[in-house]
Parts: structure tokens; sequence; C-alpha cells
């Protein structure tokens, strides 16, 4: 990854408040992967008091997205038009890690996955997994 | 809609704190319908000062689970098993409504959809649609 | 519907073989909602004797795709890029048939959902949903 | 993985007539992975000459129930409760090979995937992902 696509990415990262209010970060920018990790904030709970879906789904297609943004020209913005996701397992530990990935990289549409992880210590439990498409427009 | 059902249904959104932390509120509970509004908060965007999809996401899948509420037994609750979103527009508007219903009922497995509207005045643009699965699960 | 919009659907339907090994049939044409039909044959069950989901599905899909069809330019196809079913009810009966409709249309992008139902005499029973995009090629 | 379970898992394939319609056959059964092998038809294509979405979403959709039912006790069968497809490239060549495999286990839910190739001589091209949830039911 050169230097101006990574801080292309740090940059519309920072520009969405809701990965700030979430308290979501950016941990790893590489070509067609991008890793987001967010703590499980008191603010970002369900009723059972584990980690809303809400925050779950936020940083798995953020980091989705993200992925997709590494494989294309630095002039465009990437949308999600769809993405799905499966919850295996309650958000609960010391914080979630959503890692993102291409499948398919395209002009029109690049068609994406996210792996989400709660994560204590050493202990990395898989609790989603989305698939989905994001498409490339006009910043 | 018993008055212990809606009062079940509305002591569950109020310990939702992610719900709190949108703004969102509970407009309408109906049998197999519950709807969610929630404003575009400054603090919900993503990097094109549009609504973030996790706003969306989150009051969408929301009231899907809560329209399944509506129709088990008081003594469980639901857990979202998957959903799926497909956005259609922005989200930018005055608010975020989302409508929630049942597809069909079911012991093991609750089938939802949401339909998602950004709402400005009277106008109100269908902005995402989400169809998913609910599990009811002891509280 | 003009005729010659119309004549592009039947042919286009009559082109894929699998409709013809399926025994399905278009019975509606309209702006944005086409329905097929087809009967559960012997060469299209699952293990329990009930309508294969390859069947639900194909029709399903077939009838999302050709309502987004009728919405857009004569010279172009759709592709399904992506779709999601939730499958409701064994697939038993008289007959399925597929109700397609769209949900945006676009130019790059079709958004669009397909109802199923199984038929016997007067009653039908909703067995699957689909929910997914279409996107317009050359032809 | 043990004879009978095997054997069971051929019978409840052979009992499947849209499989022996689709030309489909078992080719790899281990423990939490199963694949599906299918010739593209002459009676199995849509309408630019490719293989039929409902092909590869049929034995798409399949591998990931057999893979699902390795892991369950012999006196149960899965159905699919739900299943996302994105389609990535059109099916051609020599024959599909769908693999599918388990993501999550589980008393209730068995959340699965399953990758569709298009294969010639050596070239396998990834066209088609599936991800779903299958469901344990009484034989």
């Amino acid at each position: 990854m050169d230097a101006e696509a990574v801080a292309r990415i740090r940059s519309s990262f920072a520009a969405q408040s809701m990965m700030t209010t979430l308290g979501a970060e950016l941990v790893q920018i590489a070509k067609g992967s991008v890793y987001i990790k967010a703590p499980i904030l008191a603010g970002s709970l369900q009723q059972q008091g584990f980690g809303h879906a809400g925050l779950t789904f936020s940083i798995g297609d953020s980091a989705a997205g993200y992925a997709a943004l590494t494989t294309i020209p630095l002039e465009n913005e990437v949308v999600t038009a769809e993405i799905k996701i499966n919850l295996l397992a309650p958000a609960k530990g010391a914080y979630l890690i959503a890692k993102g990935r291409i499948i398919k990289p395209g002009r029109r549409l690049i068609v994406v996955a996210s792996d989400v992880y709660a994560v204590t210590g050493k202990d990395e439990v898989l609790i989603a997994v989305l698939q989905g498409t994001m498409v490339p427009v006009d910043r």
C-alpha cells in the first residue's frame, strides 16, 4: 500500500463520526484487507448487556468497505450496496475486531466479506460473519 | 397488544444503551409491527456526512426484532440470527424511521423484515430494506 | 407494457433451458412485476419428497430478474449480482408461483424481491421470500 | 467420518431427484466439508448460454447442507432456513464444483458457507459464494 492510499483511508475513517461514537479505530490496512477494532462501550449495548448487533455490523461493514477501497482508484469512494450478517455468539469480551477482506474486486461491484471476533486476552471468538457488495462512486 | 406485552418491549428497548446513544425511540407497537424513529445525530455519520449504515441497520434490526417479540410468549427474548440489508439511498433528512414487521411467525425461527425511511416534512424516502431471522431465547 | 418489451421477456425466458427443465412458465408480465409458475416435477425434489430449494430459488430469482428487466432499456439484459432466500415452509402443493417485483429501480443496480407461494386449489401458502440485486448488462 | 454417517449422506443425496436432474454427484465427504460436482447440462442454462444461477445455487446450497449434516446426530436431517448467494462470474467451463463447509456448528442453528467454482482443465474460477443457516429437523 502506498502512503497516499493509506492516508486516504485514514482520512475517510476519521470523517465517519459513527466510528468515533463507537470508539472504533483502524488497526491494519493492507491491500484487500482492513481491520477495525472497537471496545464494547457502555453506550453500545443491547438489552442483555452484550454488544449491540449494530456495533458488530458497523465495524464489520466498515472494515469490508475499506478493504474494497484499497483496490480502486484514489479518486473514488465506495458505498455499501448490500450486506448480510450472520451472528454466531454474543459480543462479549475486552474488545471486538472486524477483519474485512476482498472476495472479488471489480470496476462496478466489489464483493467483500468480514469476520468479527470478540477478544479477551489471547482468546478470539468468532461472533459474526458478513458477506456483501460495495459499489465505487465518485467522491 | 395487552399492556404487559407493551411494557415488556418498552423495558427491553430502554435497556439497549445503543438505542439511547443513537437517540432512537419507539414510536409504534402493534401485534407483528414495531416502528423505531431516530434523528441523524452529529455522531452517527459516515464519511460523506450522511447517516451511517450502522445507524440504519441498528434501528432496522431492532424494529424487526421487537416486531418478532410481539408474537411470542412473555417469558422469552429474541436475538437476531441473521439479517440482510439492501441500502437504496443516502440517509439524509430530518429523521429516520424503521418499520419492522413479521413475515412468518414460528416457535423456533421468526422471519422478519424492516423498511427504513428518511423523512423530511411530508416526504418519506425508502432508504433500506432488511430481511432476516430472529430466534426466541430464554430471558 | 409495450408489445416489444413483452416479446423480449418471452424470448429471453424461452432461451433459459433451465426453465424448460423445471417446467416453468411465464404467467404475468407487467411493469415492475413478473410471475412465474412451475409444477413440482418428479425430477425437482429434495430428500423428503418436497420441491427442492433449487426449484424455489430458480423461479423466485428469475421472476425478480424479469421484473427488473421491465424497467430498463430494451437493449440491455440483467444478471443477478446477489440474492438471499428465506425458506418458510415446505414446497408442496399442486404448483409453485413466484411473484417478482421491483423495490428500487436504478441505472446501475436494481433492487428486487420475490415471494414464492405453493398453491393447492384456492390455498396459497407463502413458502419463500427473496431479496436481491440485479445488474443491467449489455446483451 | 464413520461409514454409517457417509452412507446416510449418500442415501439422502440419492433421494434428491433434483441432483439427478442436474447431473450432480457427491465427490467428497469429510467432517464439516462436502463437495458436489455438476456438469453444465444443455438443460441447465440461462438466456446467455451460461449455467443458470439455479444450478449454481442448487449445488452450493446442497453442499452446505450436507456439510452441516456431518456434524449432527444420525437421526436428524437438516433443512435450509436461509441462504444468500453472491454471483461473481458466469458459470462456464467443463463443470462446476461446490465446496460446502461449516462456519459454526450448533444444536439449533448451523451456520454454513459454500464456494462454487467453474473448472476447465486445471483452471478453477470462483463463480459464487454462499452464506446461510441450516436447521436440524427430525427425519
